[in-house]
């Protein structure tokens, strides 16, 4: 008979994580979910969540975080406060290794650590985020009517976006660190044809300007090094987005670029593992489909440990 | 050029559709939701909704289907009362024949008209239902406070609302067909371990017994056919769920016994055609996952139209 600390081991505390504690607590299950931080993952530090349905007004992204984690706590949800160093996820025994030098084993493993987006990591850049700087124009556009704005990138999220973004905006500038775009043809040529959009070639952001909100950005020419100022009430940072797989055995798990790959059932290529939310292989990362993706992984748990024996 | 009366049409108003509107109407796209009755699908039948995350004490159907189409009117999402009689779903130009013979166009379509539970078709049974018939025991568990029910069915679903309804019934006798059930190991071990249920093997219902209430159940056995009755003042009939499919043309869709096959980014088989919620071939069927779906219909929805000219 197989001996493990718990049935159910879930790693991460965002919607994906949380509400695949809902339902694993609720389902008695002995479940821990293994958070480093306040439980929530990046939507605490979502200002305004417009589109989670369920909220007409919407509501603020602490606000939703702290209602889904009272929702776990409800269904005593075991939440531990910890950094995870390493796994192995191979064998019937799952070996989770945590910084301090503890071992935690279960016979299922749900990963929900997320993913984040990357940054310019430039002067202004945190400091204004949520107030002028967002990286997800799907979440944030509508707040940004007839406002000047601008997009940082040029592969196909980024100008695919920044039309997008041309329904709400009256500007939207396009700054690109070379002369050409990586976004294929098709989504070029609408772009070129938007007389919203203007592309700012060779050219970076160095600084995000502005006190309270964002009023700027420097710009620099990536040529001639010469600086310049654009004044704007927006900037979305659309350079794309890597996984925090830091702890990850990668060479056990199917991935592509280092995202989890999964089934529809949420199942990973290594028995007893499953994933959701950002950190899994997809092109949608929303707080709606986190949150399925943790009620659907963690139903596949119940079916791996009922198949257990 | 291709003329469509909308962009989008979504066909049915439930957690699936709506929070696809949700999307659709807050990103500007040209879209119509058809709804046959009120808008909020099977949740507005709902009690009392435990699992969906956001609302840490639970919320009932009712409020949470209020909510839901709130925020989408918010959106201004346009909504058509009306009946869908059938669709051409082929070709670049989707068509929708209404009820009334008016005819709807589109360039893209999101399927959710959802699903509903499976009857048992037996003298009695419609007669009843609503008066000790039930096919919800989450809607209807409260009713049954103190008295003696059964549950048809050896699922996952019938057996975990078996345990639910001992918080209320005095009793409760789960009927199944075979002698052993289909429900996981952990569901099962919990039901043996409860005292108030009681299995009643090898048994099928074949009438529904009482004149303006339940009072009993005529049952047969399945391997001797002996004939007896059961008395009790409430069955709940938990036995699947099939999908509202009449108005589809499944000829046009790839499908899994009448549920909508789909990949992970929610297309069917015909381009231009997504499908959410409880129509889609999966097996968890929770309102979370549904609205997730949904948020991930949209998307592939823009997408496509993104890509068309």
């Amino acid at each position: 008979m197989t001996v493990a600390n718990h049935q159910l081991i879930i790693v991460g505390g965002g919607p994906a994580g949380l509400t695949a504690g809902i339902y694993a607590a609720r389902a008695m299950l002995d479940v821990v979910l293994l958070e480093k931080g306040a439980a929530g993952g990046q939507v605490m530090n979502t200002d305004w969540v417009d589109n989670y349905p369920g909220f007409p007004e919407g509501i603020s992204g602490f606000d939703l975080a702290e209602k889904f984690t009272a929702q776990a706590q409800r269904f005593n949800l075991a939440t531990k406060l910890c950094e995870v160093a390493s796994m192995d996820l191979s064998g019937p025994i799952k070996k989770i290794v945590l910084a301090d030098g503890e071992t935690l084993t279960s016979l299922a493993v749900i990963l929900t650590p997320g993913a984040r987006p990357n940054e310019l990591n430039i002067p202004g850049e945190k400091e204004l985020k949520g107030k002028g700087v967002s990286y997800c124009a799907t979440c944030d556009a509508p707040f940004y009517r007839g406002m000047e704005i601008a997009v940082a990138g040029g592969g196909n999220t980024a100008i695919q976006e920044a039309i997008h973004l041309t329904k709400f905006a009256s500007k939207v500038s396009v700054i690109h660190r070379r002369d050409e775009l990586r976004a294929t043809k098709i989504i070029q040529e609408k772009a070129f044809a938007n007389d919203k959009i203007e592309f700012v070639w060779n050219s970076i952001v160095t600084e995000v300007l502005g006190d309270k909100e964002v009023e700027g950005v420097r710009l620099k020419d990536t040529k001639t090094g010469a600086e310049t100022t654009l004044a704007l009430q927006g900037l979305f940072v659309l350079i794309g987005i890597r996984p925090n797989n830091e702890m990850l055995p990668l060479d056990q798990l199917d991935n592509d670029n280092g995202f989890i790959k999964t089934d529809k059932k949420m199942r990973t290529s290594q028995p007893g593992i499953m994933a959701a939310g950002d950190i899994c292989s997809k092109e949608v990362r929303q707080i709606v489909n986190a949150a399925g993706e943790g009620a659907v992984a963690c139903l596949a748990a119940e079916e791996y440990l009922g198949s257990l024996k």
